[in-house]
């Protein structure tokens, strides 16, 4: 294994993290033992036959197959977009190599790739998040998919490259999530590399390296950042946040919402999500913000903007959304009262000052999962949530809804790329063309039986748009923007859209 | 056991379950493995000798005290009782059986009980509810407790009679959760029951009983009805359930609620807070209602007012709390489209007709514990949550906060029966005087901070009040009147109705 | 004119003023300029010959018939009234003297009792409040009013004598605002009173001098109090000021709400409704009270609950809604920051102690109609508004569709009291019926195209409910009781309060 | 006057306009009665001798000051500007002409530019918005002011003329409104155009032909559109039209807005605002969009989204917000209920097709100022307002508040063209760099009592960002684009900021 570019586990980000968590992971028992045999060691076989593939136990393929229907009840528009595109096969010769979670979400994913006329290989970016039922039912439908929760350091660069070399096909185009898959391509297969069409990147983390590579001048390959899409940050922060900073609350501490004093700092979109739901349910709201433009918002949404250290002897809830370090500090948690709760919203562990906690005054008791008491000497106990992880990560789910927002974006980013006439996109990292965003939202709409307007000749031409968009201008993006996307800004270049498939 | 005072475990109401949902059954693994020899069979010594109790394990005491020193963090209010009023001991000379769910919740107010002068025997009015170690603490500090988890019922008729038949000590209060102590005194020992000061009951169930008796004429006893205190229901309906849908719903389904289409039955108290959170996350909500006072509340706070079968059809959540039966049908159920979600927020299991579903072209699929898919012939899914009965007894936790305010009530109760001046109260059903009311209001609301202005003795002439209140007559009431209820009707000046125009 | 029983114009209550508050008053200029003769010097007749009334200009009947055309279709329901029951003419043979403010909402109500079988008088409760055009529609369509804008105090009473007595005709029914028309009837023509078959009062004033004469024993005739209808009272309270605020404040102040910090003092249904509408609107507010369980409310509703001078440095805005007095001292006032305003909406103009802002140092400056600017020695402006008044009184207007509530119930509870069998009212002030209060909210429905769902038998007999209702007890009522209504306290069986402990 | 360039008084835009509606114009009596000279042919001095200025009438200059010194009170952000910069001077020397509605908010401004060292000839950008009394009082204190109420078309040009062409004085920056003043200087005086340093145009239309002027490459002159700062776009659109839409409703037709159906037609920032609003107050509100991204984010916040003709028919409010044209149409009207009221927000008078409603079968009746039944041969009543014009400009007013976001920024704007560093800037449009939005903003949070969080500067270093800002990338932009920013974005190129006032 290439050290050099492996990752360590705990910088892996928020948004690729997300999908990790899944529902038997947090609130279900195991439905069953597994033996103890590692999958390499054992020499399993579909029903039609075929071993390349390599997952935990090919008969719980059934069961991983009802887990697949009843996710697909929940990702219309990817069943809709696997409709719609199927009978032209947008993606016939198409060979996608895949490194992402492999959950029954997933799985519909891959599945709509293949059903669009793709080939696929498959393996896992989380050694701990594949559902091995569900890997198993796609081995079985003829998906070479290499993957099974608990695998070891070794068995996850093997995987990978189980996907990669194989004799006689060869990749031409990459699904990642979080860059271990394309740096291994990259690395080990500079000749495969160079002839992939397209990148389709999933994470923050991945992201942040392919604009490395680029700025290198290494990316010979066109890659699409879908991670930054208006439509999957909204839900992935605004809308999502909204309801799992309740959930995450709810599941660990049981505590009543109404008339509780809260901070929330960070009054990006995450800290919108947070304060609206807080407020809206009875509790006392207050922000902190460096921004002078979102503490203006906040002010007119009605939050007081407050220092920290001015309220935190009064709260009840103290929750972190900056994108920052150390925002609160060992001398806040000093200062709090008597169960106080403690926890983060934001997408890295930094912004509590965990570290500060671990002294020998102070003691830890653990009351729950993901649930700590952390005990002063006089008594004062803060419960502190996650370890200071995120929240919403750790102690709550991501609606099907959200994941449906972030696979139909990552088969979309792939059909563009892979039927991109020449030319259109070069070797640089590509946002995502706002009419493709718009056509991920238009595919959701049904969820909602929204009837969208459309535009009359004579309105399309009084606005100066196309009819069917796109209707913002490339530049429209999310509210807050994220450490990494600052430096983004250079790649803003193209000017072209997406028009194939829609 | 006399069979004929009963009460079926399944008419057992909410506000008494409440208190059985505790966080180890939601969502902890149990903590270590009971034996499984019966406690009645076993001879158990506290540390101070006494073997006065029959609890699982005495052993357990330690790991019980800690239960009960955290809930004690959240029951400041009832703590506060306890201080003001030890000094002055009201309750010495009290001797009170209980029988009520056995929690950390409970321990401490039996607790305040004994600092406020009183000697307790207790049992349980539930045989899944009770916390074995606590109810282990309770016996260690001296508390006759008779209770374990996994009671047979000849069990539980066994516990209540080692609380009241006990040589050289005879109970002169009562309080009870169901009715169950109450009538086991009142057909077995009818000598001890005619000496009780008073009765203080806390479930629906349990003063619809005392109403009967007090009709009948047998009520030698008067009994003060805390279920119906204006705090205690304002908390139980509209403010707990305002938070316990979201909760409810998001442990069961992990459904985002933002942009559902959700049809609320009833817009009562439990409707109203349902109503206000699932509008405040994004739902789209409409109401049924047969009461047009309430059909007009419903207008004027934003919903559009329907019947059941217009809309079914478009609906992702439909969930009912009118208290009636029936109100979701077969032919509801069957219009319903696929992936509708149908749960009840209301106090009994008969809204959905859960009944009818048991047929055998349906499908039961139980894909949780609490989630039932029901599959129709053609695929469609109606997800079916807890069976109909009541979604935050069954999927949800109730906040200690809750829980305070009830024991409160109870304590209060307690000390007003047993020191009311003669003939203040004579043999029948009281509802808790509004100054008590407000006092344990009162008690709570240093939790918020909330700091309560007080009259000049200018403003309460002029208002013709009493500075210490109360400051509501005595028929202010919650909003909407359960079925028992009615029975005060009797009070008000004339039954005739308005009938020509109509 | 007896002067004994003449209430101080200033003493007339809000809901009775509210109707005062038209249109024109607020924003329109006045429509012709009328001559300067008394009516009372004048002869005039209308089309058919009669002369049997009085009004400034029987020739802008025209104009008076377009404003009441306008205001039925605001007023659908009391047309609904007028249609349903024209058939039967449940007023047939009623001769019914009224005395309220004549606008064109009332000329909806008079008609519809005409339509109905009544014969009318009908004279004006307020001296400033009378649409002259309207009282010539409805002197032109042959109803005997004597009425007009800016009348004296004495040809107050000449008009009200001129209602009552008459040769030949003789009043069966009384419709009063204030109590004005009922007591001349009481002083003056004991004989009719004595057989009046009921009064209908509408104001809190004058509900209050009919409990006063029932207690001296000197009320011979049943009476309703509509002032205490359920339905009325939330839609005069709580939906009523949750709007009437914002418009009152804007319309004075051009205020922004967004970010503003507003302490709202009192959170009964008016401050819950001021509260409610601010906070949505982007306004921080907490709120002060004396009520434990109103303040208990406001905690979970998500306002910080604190005392007046705790805050009022900081405050952007004071609002009182109490029913009490002095509740802004001039030491609040002293404190409040620059540019701080202040009004009033609750029932009287107590609140605020304005009078202890004539003082020398102060200096008033009139900025605009209904706002002060308060200037200290150091330059600090406070801006009062409307004096400390009324503040939707002064500076808002009431929807027609709250008019159109009461003038319904009004109607309803005439016809009650008409048709009522022998025995069924006594000598009594009544509260309305509860199935009466409901009938009135399902007329209004309609205008919210909601659709009240029926009780099948079973449910009904479930319920134990009849299947037209009434769906509530007798003693449900609204939220906070005004001090009038403390007096039916006494029906409440006990009167003894918790005193002990606290 | 050289026709060519003059712009229609109908294209004027909202922005612009929005200065126009003050206090008086719409609620308020006029103060006194002016003589009908006209102020060219008067001969006016000012107490220090000087007559270099054309006003209504001197006289009023007292009565403008106090008007004057109210809104100072509202814009303490302009006036702490003030002090800051007073020190340093930073428009020492420069010569600023300008050309905006004259009021006494702008005359704030104006007398903020004075004070930083400016010499200020002015004029008015509309001839009916000069509050006379206003600009009296600048004229006393020495502004040369050339403008009036009423002005003539040919006034119009005049008092621009006299403002640019004086001899021994050549102005040397430009603050401008619409546009007419640039481009009377760029026609008439192109010597003295070369020689400006900068101009800083506020309303849209401006920076439409200011950027037609660039594309031409004409423009020699670099200018700042002030017009899309994030601050005063937030403000413009989601924070002033959610208090707008309520005020201007209520003030035109009182109607109550709980429990009414409304539509709003576009969901950007102003439909945003509006729908938020009306929620809040209790009405039911359906959303119609064309682009799938805001409609998704519709359904999340709970609205509908719906075709408007298929939910005409039951809607009692219409609500346009598209900035698109014939958005209602005849046949949207022809099927609405009778009292349906029609509105529009946008910032164009183009989205309801009121020229298809002067047909002869309708019959127009106008009820009160801005207000308008149109009456359909069967009686229907379709309300409609301001004649389908922006509905906030006609009938509700614009904050303080928010017009001193509007001056603060020019102020700024002002500044940094008049001191950039040679090379800065170049002959183009700019947008106003992301630092000074923020510092406007900045300035304007001690109106909330916020408290702003400073970066440590560890923090600074962990996000890549300076303690004192920028923290958002310049590519930050509100959420909805009008048409013409669509054509903006090549403009976007600098990466330079802001740094010498802060």
């Amino acid at each position: 294994i290439p050290k050099s570019f492996v990752i360590p586990t705990k910088v892996r980000d928020k948004h690729s993290m997300s999908m990790f968590v899944t529902t038997d992971q947090l609130s279900l028992p195991p439905k069953y033992s597994d033996d103890e045999t590692s999958p390499r060691e054992k020499t399993q076989v579909n029903s039609k036959g075929s071993s390349d593939f390599c997952v935990k136990n090919i008969k719980q393929a059934e069961f991983g197959r009802r887990e697949i229907e009843i996710a697909e009840q929940d990702m219309s528009a990817l069943i809709s977009l696997r409709k719609r595109a199927q009978g032209e096969k947008p993606l016939a010769g198409a060979k996608v190599v895949g490194c992402t979670h492999i959950t029954a979400q997933t799985a519909v994913l891959i599945e709509t790739l293949v059903a669009l006329g793709a080939q696929c290989r498959w393996t896992a970016c989380n050694i701990y998040s594949t559902q091995n039922e569900v890997a198993a039912a796609l081995a079985e439908s003829g998906v070479s998919v290499f993957a099974w929760k608990g695998e070891s350091e070794d068995d996850f660069w093997w995987c990978i490259d189980r996907c990669v070399n194989v004799e006689g096909w060869q990749a031409n185009m990459i699904l990642d999530d979080g860059g271990d898959l394309t740096h291994w391509v990259y690395k080990k297969y500079p000749s495969v590399f160079k002839k992939v069409r397209g990148i389709v990147e999933e994470s923050v983390t991945g992201v942040h390296r392919l604009y490395q590579l680029s700025k290198a001048g290494k990316l010979c390959v066109p890659a699409m950042n879908v991670n930054d899409s208006v439509t999957k940050q909204k839900f992935d922060n605004l809308y999502c946040c909204r309801e799992s900073i309740l959930d995450g609350l709810k599941r660990t501490t049981d505590v009543m919402f109404g008339g509780k004093q809260v901070v929330v700092c960070g009054y990006g979109e995450v800290g919108k999500g947070c304060c609206s739901a807080l407020k809206a349910l009875g509790a006392i709201v207050c922000v902190t913000e460096i921004d002078p433009i979102c503490a203006l918002q906040a002010c007119m949404d009605g939050f007081k903007v407050v220092k920290l250290n001015e309220v935190v002897r009064q709260m009840d809830m103290v929750i972190t959304c900056t994108g920052n370090k150390n925002v609160v500090t060992r001398e806040h948690l000093d200062r709090m009262k008597n169960g106080c709760i403690v926890c983060n919203m934001g997408h890295s562990n930094t912004e509590i000052d965990v570290a500060s906690l671990r002294t020998p005054e102070l003691t830890w008791e653990r009351v729950r999962s993901q649930v700590d008491h952390v005990i002063w000497p006089d008594g004062k106990r803060v419960i502190l949530l996650a370890e200071g992880r995120l929240l919403n990560l750790s102690c709550s789910t991501v609606p099907s809804f959200v994941l449906s927002i972030t696979a139909t974006t990552q088969a979309l980013a792939l059909i563009e790329l892979y039927n991109a006439p020449e030319g259109r996109y070069k070797q640089d990292v590509y946002l995502l063309p706002k009419k493709m965003d718009e056509y991920v939202a238009s595919l959701h709409l049904p969820n909602f039986d929204a009837h969208l307007t459309e535009l009359s000749d004579e309105q399309a031409k009084y606005m100066g748009l196309n009819k069917n968009g796109p209707f913002k201008p490339n530049y429209y993006r999310y509210d807050r923007c994220s450490k990494t996307t600052h430096h983004d800004f250079d790649y803003v270049q193209y000017t072209h859209f997406y028009c194939n498939v829609v």
